[in-house]
């Protein structure tokens, strides 16, 4: 863990107003891995509104990650936010109808980098938060990463392992990553699939393509070995996750000429995983695939593979469900769909329920977000805040 | 067609002695496509024992290639040797035991980039040619070119083009390639396979790995459109031929990324065919293996595709096999196994065989040929020469 930075940013009229703070958020530019002027911010906010504020930076794995844990209140029960601050590079800028750091609001909508995904419900939750105040009993806790769109080593799962080790209490977390599909209301998550990725490489021998009795060439097994890891599905899904998908993602030799048979082929692959498989059950199936083949392969697991996990149906699920339908009229469904999120962390910290904003223009040019939509988000963070401290 | 240069090469002292010849001609460095230092060596050897020589160079694919044309004698039989003075590139000099251009004889090897492949044999024709002077009746030519080893779309092919375009008769060709698997009297070459290229590709949809129903992976229909190339052989060969064959020589994605489901795979494969196919109909054969699977591709055949042929049995065939036998005392196989070679140019000129020295160090560093080897293939040239004009 590092020292602290000493940046001190401009704080925003009103943080307390999610638009106004978002529309700061936006302007502090936080392109993976330099998240440090909304970190800045963020930390800023919450200390001028009494949370204790601490910075958990690491620098392990590469550039200095910013990290943030704040808290307000005293002991259980600790309701935590999370999310992340930094963003995915904007792409060509001159594409953009707004400046992707600009913070602009044109009919209704706040256009920038983050307005969705996530720095737009970043600022809800706090903004939820300050109007809230300072919990009777218990706590309200922030967990902030600057590294959740890059590596995510020195992220959220530091945090974790952090607040672990020195038995800090968290009870439950919101995390506000976009999980409704094309309207407020739509879905939140209570979890989410496991993911593991692979690499395959058959060796063979090069040669000359006229003499192929000299060569060996590594192609045509590789071809009987994808054809095996991917005859059958996985499953066939079940009561909460949708089936487990196998994507053979690259095939590549990069062999530039037609006369030479090559020594190497390789496939990468993909897996998003339910509750049927755990990750050692996943890797040996895939195995038994590969090797019911008895053709030659050398097989590689990616470091950074995960679990799926489910927040078990409950009191805080129906809480979050009922906050949602109260705000937006809607019953959401409760999805374990998607890609994987800084969710796979926290549930070795509490159980973690993820809701926040429209997530159809995420990482695309001209991203942005409904005002209305982040006003329903702060209402529903609020709501939720109240009904568990209200218990 | 260009104007022939003005470059004046140092003549060798006893241009008759094949091996201070190709000693010469390795000293005069002619890395594809700069041909020129060893092309105006020959040029002026030929010049000087009397021949008339043509430099038809061209450029109309890229760099000047240069090519020669030289002939002594007057009208028919026309017997030409043909060959390329160009060498591939030497690698890491410092590699080499003598330096690739250096010409050292040690140990009765002589050493460098071209000894084999196919300076030694181009030095063995001239000092043949040389050696047996001016036909009584026909006429003695050198086909020569500066680009087999590179794209050879302004060599051979060109002057063919050229000769065959103002009437110029050509009965029969010696193609003076390393034949020799490994030891002089091997084998002889009486036609070659034909190749041709190919890339197919299949289309589908980029998107996240985690929704692949908004994706379309292009990678499961490729690996199954390569299978149905593979599955069966094409032949079992025939007669003079060894079974056509086809390598899929590469698969590229080029995906770096574990969590994007790619928008496009290719495939690059090539084909060595015998006589049971025509260009035509190997093309038809593997589109109908494409089609037969009902999946959409896209498949692009690659320009320099050749037919195989095959220089029927008769006077000249065995002429060549008693020229070697008698020299070397071994009878050669009359094959049509290997690469492809300008003989797949030549042959639209007139019938044409290959012999020429061991190719076990062609491309290697220290490429070597035995003296005695080059020793031998002149006597093999000159006894071809007395036989031909003999008749």
């Amino acid at each position: 863990m590092l020292p602290a930075p000493a940046v001190k940013a401009d704080l925003p009229p009103d943080p307390a107003d999610p638009v106004v703070l978002a529309r700061a958020l936006i302007r502090a530019p936080s392109v993976t891995p330099d998240a440090e002027p909304a970190m800045a911010l963020v930390a800023d906010v919450l200390a001028a509104a009494g949370y204790a504020v601490e910075r958990l930076d690491f620098a392990d794995h590469g550039p200095r990650v910013a990290n943030l844990y704040a808290r307000i209140g005293e002991g259980a029960p600790n309701l935590c936010f999370a999310g992340h601050v930094d963003v995915v590079p904007p792409g060509d800028a001159a594409e953009w109808r707004h400046g992707p750091f600009a913070g602009d609001v044109a009919e209704g909508l706040l256009y920038g980098r983050g307005a969705v995904d996530m720095k737009g419900a970043v600022a809800a939750s706090i903004a939820a938060a300050l109007r809230y105040g300072r919990p009777q009993a218990g706590s309200l806790s922030f967990l902030i990463t600057g590294d959740e769109e890059g590596p995510a080593l020195d992220g959220t799962v530091r945090v974790v392992e952090a607040l672990r080790a020195r038995g800090e209490r968290v009870d439950a977390c919101i995390l506000g990553e976009p999980t409704n599909p094309s309207a407020m209301g739509d879905a939140f998550k209570i979890g989410r699939r496991g993911s593991l990725s692979g690499i395959l490489t058959v060796e063979g021998k090069q040669g000359h393509v006229a003499y192929p009795h000299l060569a060996d060439n590594p192609i045509p097994r590789l071809v009987r070995l994808i054809a095996a890891l991917t005859a059958a599905p996985l499953d066939e899904g079940s009561d909460f996750f949708p089936p487990s998908n196998l994507e053979v993602v690259s095939v590549d030799v990069g062999n530039p000429v037609f006369n030479v048979i090559p020594a190497r082929a390789e496939a990468r692959f993909n897996v998003r995983f339910n509750d049927h498989f755990t990750l050692a059950s996943l890797q040996a199936e895939i195995r038994r695939r590969l090797g019911a083949t008895g053709l030659a392969h050398h097989l590689a697991f990616r470091p950074g593979a995960s679990e799926s996990f489910r927040t078990e149906p409950g009191p805080f699920v129906d809480m979050v469900r009922a906050a949602v339908e109260a705000v937006t009229g809607r019953v959401p469904e409760a999805s374990t769909s998607g890609g994987t999120s800084d969710a796979r962390f926290i549930k070795d910290l509490c159980p973690v329920i993820e809701f926040g904003l429209v997530g159809r223009t995420m990482h695309q040019v001209d991203e942005a977000s409904p005002v209305a939509d982040i006003v329903a988000l702060t209402q529903v963070y609020e709501r939720i805040i109240r009904s568990y401290f209200a218990r």
